[in-house]
């Protein structure tokens, strides 16, 4: 069955990603005139988005000065596992919002200094839907699956993965426990996006990690100490 | 950082919601008269639900007639694993959509013979946020957690935990793999919701399916065979 959703919803639904795509575009404007490279991370919740992202600050904090950009909707649990960290986290909370969009990205921006900055991380709500649609100016779009989550995710919610450039594949350590069926995760998602640079990692063991800094040195023009 | 998403949005949502409590309250009237009872299974993407449907179907297909709905944003692989066990399966494609509504439901029901109908399964989209707020008429609504997805989830998507009866946290067959702290999670759950009834499953190896199948039994009035 299909079923069509309200009209005027889809109406103003439509004109809201229009004004966001304007607000993206002047973003990322702003982000290149800097030298800022920004990396949008969209995953189900609990995918590994947040660990992944303290392993990549450990590979570059030293090198590079990078702000990380917590979306949730609800809690500061995340942006104070990055501040732990010595690096800035600032949080944005939703109240129950599905998805971060380009004026809320704009509004944190507005009050923090940029002028050293060369990496910005957005980690967007744990949601594989409502984030894809929603543009935050970013220059690179990640999507992190768990290994956990069943092969079939990418064919249920292809836009996150059509909208990336890459796979995060993470949890590969739990793979001996899992069914075989699990492996399929990867090509399941070239199916629907045959152009994304695929990782398999585990941030717990840092197996797979060596080649997703690479990726990260590659498309930010940083370096690792 | 608070964010207040744009007021036209929230009204026209509002007023949507609305109408979707109404629909949901005749639905919810119509299953009451017909003696059917009803269940709306919740959870983020890959947590298990259709697995925890099929355990369950397996227990009580044999005793009462079962009509499972689907709720997906692509894709019909849900419900075609339904079918394959011989129940009726109807699948919903939300072409993208992050939840089910009533009128979904509604219009599904009014080409589905219901007569000999005992229960009902929705298994809605999988997104731990949008679909809490959609009432679909059904007696109870259950979160399904799996343990890989980490302890917190509770405190960052309180509203699927705040509005659910009980919880399955499915995959404890991977808990020795897992860190310590993935124990957590029933606690934080209670902690949203003091009132929900806490399942620990493995749909996989089917330890302490027999409690779950016993709060079926309880809450639909159904016996297993």
């Amino acid at each position: 069955m299909d079923t069509k959703p309200d009209r005027n919803i889809i109406q103003v639904r439509q004109s809201v990603t229009r004004a966001n795509d304007r607000t993206a575009d002047k973003l990322r404007k702003d982000f290149h005139d800097r030298g800022i490279w920004v990396l949008n991370l969209v995953s189900s919740p609990g995918a590994g988005k947040t660990s992944l992202i303290e392993r990549t600050l450990e590979a570059f904090k030293s090198s590079c000065s990078i702000l990380v950009i917590e979306g949730d909707p609800h809690t500061r649990l995340d942006s104070d596992r990055i501040n732990a960290m010595g690096v800035r986290g600032i949080q944005i909370n939703t109240r129950g919002g599905c998805h971060l969009d380009a004026r809320m990205i704009g509004q944190v921006l507005e009050k923090t200094d940029l002028d050293t900055t060369d990496m910005i991380i957005i980690e967007n709500v744990g949601n594989l839907l409502c984030p894809a649609a929603w543009d935050l100016g970013q220059n690179h779009t990640v999507v992190v699956a768990s290994l956990t989550e069943g092969e079939d995710k990418p064919l249920k919610y292809p836009e996150a993965f059509i909208r990336s450039q890459a796979l995060v594949v993470n949890k590969i350590d739990l793979k001996p426990y899992l069914p075989k069926s699990s492996e399929n995760l990867s090509g399941n998602a070239l199916q629907v996006n045959p152009s994304l640079t695929v990782f398999n990692v585990s941030c717990t063991t840092g197996t797979g990690l060596a080649d997703w800094f690479q990726w990260v040195c590659t498309c930010s023009g940083q370096t690792r100490e």
